[in-house]
């Protein structure tokens, strides 16, 4: 939860919390919703349909990156199965998406101890001319410590950012970490650096570089840049702690090409009374090329498809549309996201309730949101359903997720399930993201309080309103 | 330990046992011998040197394959810090070695989901022709299902063992499961299979495949063989469940160089009034090509080394002496371990005991032996020094370890402390072989181990007899 400095953040806060309590006797739902849930919730616990779902995007597509034919075969995989499970108004929302090929990647100690290294380059890198680059290395531990040295330490050299994400459940190590492989290669660009190695943004000991989107100014010119795993940074800081010049070669053949089609896919559970009104659960299609994505995100489509899934069997019906959004790339530019957020605000307006899964497959630990004051005794009551999931209740400010952001933006009200991210960034953005790192028994778990948290959601009597816009330019 | 299906056997074991614990009483060591041995051992225990032993050849030289420059650089490295250790008589033995060379290996699922697998050819595979193969696939479990198959159902396919390794501390799991890899390619190549693929042969859930020696027989032209990973198994067995053909290409460069020169390492620590007669402690200098081998067998070259330089400081004196065998090419067909047993029944002859650490970085958990009888009374006393670091005593029936098999054959009486493999597998002939996997309590708690049993086998009064010869090919 953030702290709040300014008094008068404190006073809201304060009169939030007031009146959210003397709305506690005026609970939103009714007795028998409440009953429905919680069958709901047994459902889903014994449901095999979510694990079933990772199983075949992991088989049947594998990677599917931005552009690639992965991506493709993705979209009609959700196509396929979400008309299968008997969503209605299954349908695509075409999505203009970057294309951008890794190509090789080569990566080595040359001096003093020549070794290879396991590297793969950033999201976005630009190639290295043909025959590749050598240079002499500079360690800095992150965009702090580089931006303290002189430029003249920095020019020519290749950058070395050490720093080593922490391991933590709410995923704030990944979020702390990230900075370097973001922002890294264009901050050491402008010192002119001619390349930049991050230590792997991950938190296991295994030789398999994780990859994720960098990006870089307009005005330097962009420079290659890769990440090694935990154990080739280790082996480079202990080849440094030599005291003898270390220098690497790189060679890249990552380059762009032409932005491709791809597409949201949508599938909807119709409401009944209130159907106009939307209870979006989105996870996103995509990910990264070198790896099948279980957990990021085959894990989050299958929570989002199964809980809409076993909603539609429920007695009695959502009163809301549950729509669900498969968002496409979102790992290199959300490009989904930005689509669908920019239908217009009269369709933005039918949204009610935002939920996202990215984060693996659970469990759930804690269920947040960012909800109108009135909408609060709705949470602590959906919250009563799961807690027994041993899911606590946190506050009302979060984030959200990714692909919902352009819509939290734009004031939808957000409900957060968090994803037990302890050890998620094992093997996120990498190779090593396979069926077998998803534990069925969390998967479930993750399911029935998405399923419970939606249907709730989409039965409550009171109206959900919007908040204000937030200013994401902050 | 072994269970005696032939009465005399049972006899001669209870024979054994009856004139050990007779001997009890003749205990072959001074009580000063004991008491410098819990020195020793505490020594050991607070030694940084063979954590910094692994770390130099980790970091310093790589892979180290026979045959490779890297195999060389380990030869150097060895030579310079054995004399910069003090070491007497440090010298090159020279070796022939088989070099194989593993150049590309790619291996896809081409039907009916298209998907990348992570592969590596098994060591000693041929490579495929200019553009490789495909082929359909079919599934078996081990050896024995595959010689169930009537040679028609494998003729034309590729062959799939899909047997996992058992996890286990005594590696008896890597035995059973090995016997695939080492055979499976000519068993399925006499039934006209075109490829061999195997599951790693390993017990990890990385993405990450294990290589290692495969064999061919003269009388079958040989097959190209790869392993795949444990989660690229898993895709493609969840592809065969479709119950659609499933297709596999493979394109393997490897082939077979002339054979290279490579060299045991030879140190010592020389004995004072039995300085003829050596306590030998062997390691394998060589690693695969693709990994530094930081448990695989940095770490056993770490024990010994470090385990005969802590002796070298000791009061009394080791009477015997002390050699240290550094084997070249352990990996790929024991060179170095058959040149070495092959120098003569009168070298042979002074060896009265050899022990090898080859199975991780420890600790150690129990001692086994293969000595005359009059000598068990000295492995008791040896295991009453080691016990409170955890050390069970096993049973006088050990194998010993693959470099001083050749002696142990020759009837070299061999002890053995039993490196925990539990968690050896998950990383044994990756590239995951890495420092990071060290643990440096356990690497000291196995330096104590060995140094103590090596100590005091050189201070022991009593003389160390040889056994009769093994019948190897029995």
């Amino acid at each position: 939860m953030t702290v709040h400095t300014r008094p008068w953040r404190a006073c809201l806060a304060l009169l939030s919390t007031l009146l959210a309590a003397s709305a506690l006797d005026a609970a939103p739902l009714e007795r028998a919703d409440l009953a429905a849930a919680r069958e709901l919730r047994q459902r889903a616990l014994s449901s095999p349909l979510a694990y079933d779902l990772v199983r075949s995007l992991t088989t049947e597509v594998g990677p599917r990156f931005a552009g690639s034919p992965g991506d493709a075969a993705a979209v009609e995989w959700a196509v396929r199965n979400l008309e299968r499970l008997g969503f209605s108004n299954v349908r695509r929302m075409d999505v203009t998406v970057p294309h951008w090929v890794r190509g090789r990647t080569e990566v080595s100690i040359v001096e003093p101890f020549p070794q290879k290294l396991v590297a793969v380059a950033l999201g976005g890198s630009i190639g290295t001319e043909e025959g590749g680059l050598a240079a002499e290395v500079i360690q800095v531990r992150d965009l702090e410590e580089l931006q303290a040295l002189d430029d003249s330490a920095v020019a020519g050299r290749i950058v070395y950012f050490s720093q080593r994400m922490d391991r933590t459940r709410d995923a704030s190590g990944y979020g702390r970490a990230v900075q370097v492989r973001a922002r890294g290669p264009a901050a050491a660009a402008a010192k002119g650096a001619v390349a930049v190695v991050i230590r792997t943004i991950g938190t296991s000991n295994n030789r398999i570089a994780h990859t994720g989107a960098t990006g870089y100014v307009d005005s330097v010119p962009p420079i290659p840049a890769v990440a090694i795993s935990n154990p080739d940074a280790d082996l480079l800081e202990n080849q440094l702690a030599s005291g003898r010049p270390v220098r690497l070669s790189l060679e890249i053949t990552a380059r762009e090409l032409p932005p491709a089609r791809s597409a949201n896919v949508i599938a909807e559970i119709p409401g009944t009374d209130r159907s106009d009104e939307i209870v979006l659960l989105g996870a996103h299609l995509d990910s990264w090329d070198i790896t099948p994505g279980a957990l990021d995100d085959a894990a989050g489509v299958a929570i989002v498809t199964a809980a809409a899934r076993l909603i539609a069997d429920m007695e009695p019906k959502p009163r809301r549309t549950i729509r669900v959004v498969l968002f496409a790339n979102e790992e290199f530019g959300l490009s989904g996201a930005r689509t669908y957020a920019a239908q217009g605000s009269q369709e933005i307006a039918r949204h009610v309730l935002a939920m996202e899964a990215d984060l693996g497959a659970g469990p759930v630990w804690m269920i947040e949101s960012r909800v109108a004051p009135e909408t609060l005794p709705l949470v602590r009551q959906i919250h009563s359903v799961v807690e027994p999931l041993g899911v606590a209740l946190g506050g009302n400010e979060t984030s959200g997720g990714a692909d919902i952001g352009p819509l939290r933006n734009l004031g939808v009200p957000v409900l957060s399930p968090q994803l037990d991210a302890t050890n998620y960034f094992d093997v996120h953005h990498t190779v090593n993201d396979t069926l077998d790192k998803v534990n069925p028994e969390h998967l479930s778990q993750s399911v029935a309080v998405f399923a419970v948290a939606a249907y709730l959601a989409a039965r409550a009597d009171a109206p959900l309103p919007h908040l204000h816009p937030v200013d994401a330019t902050r």
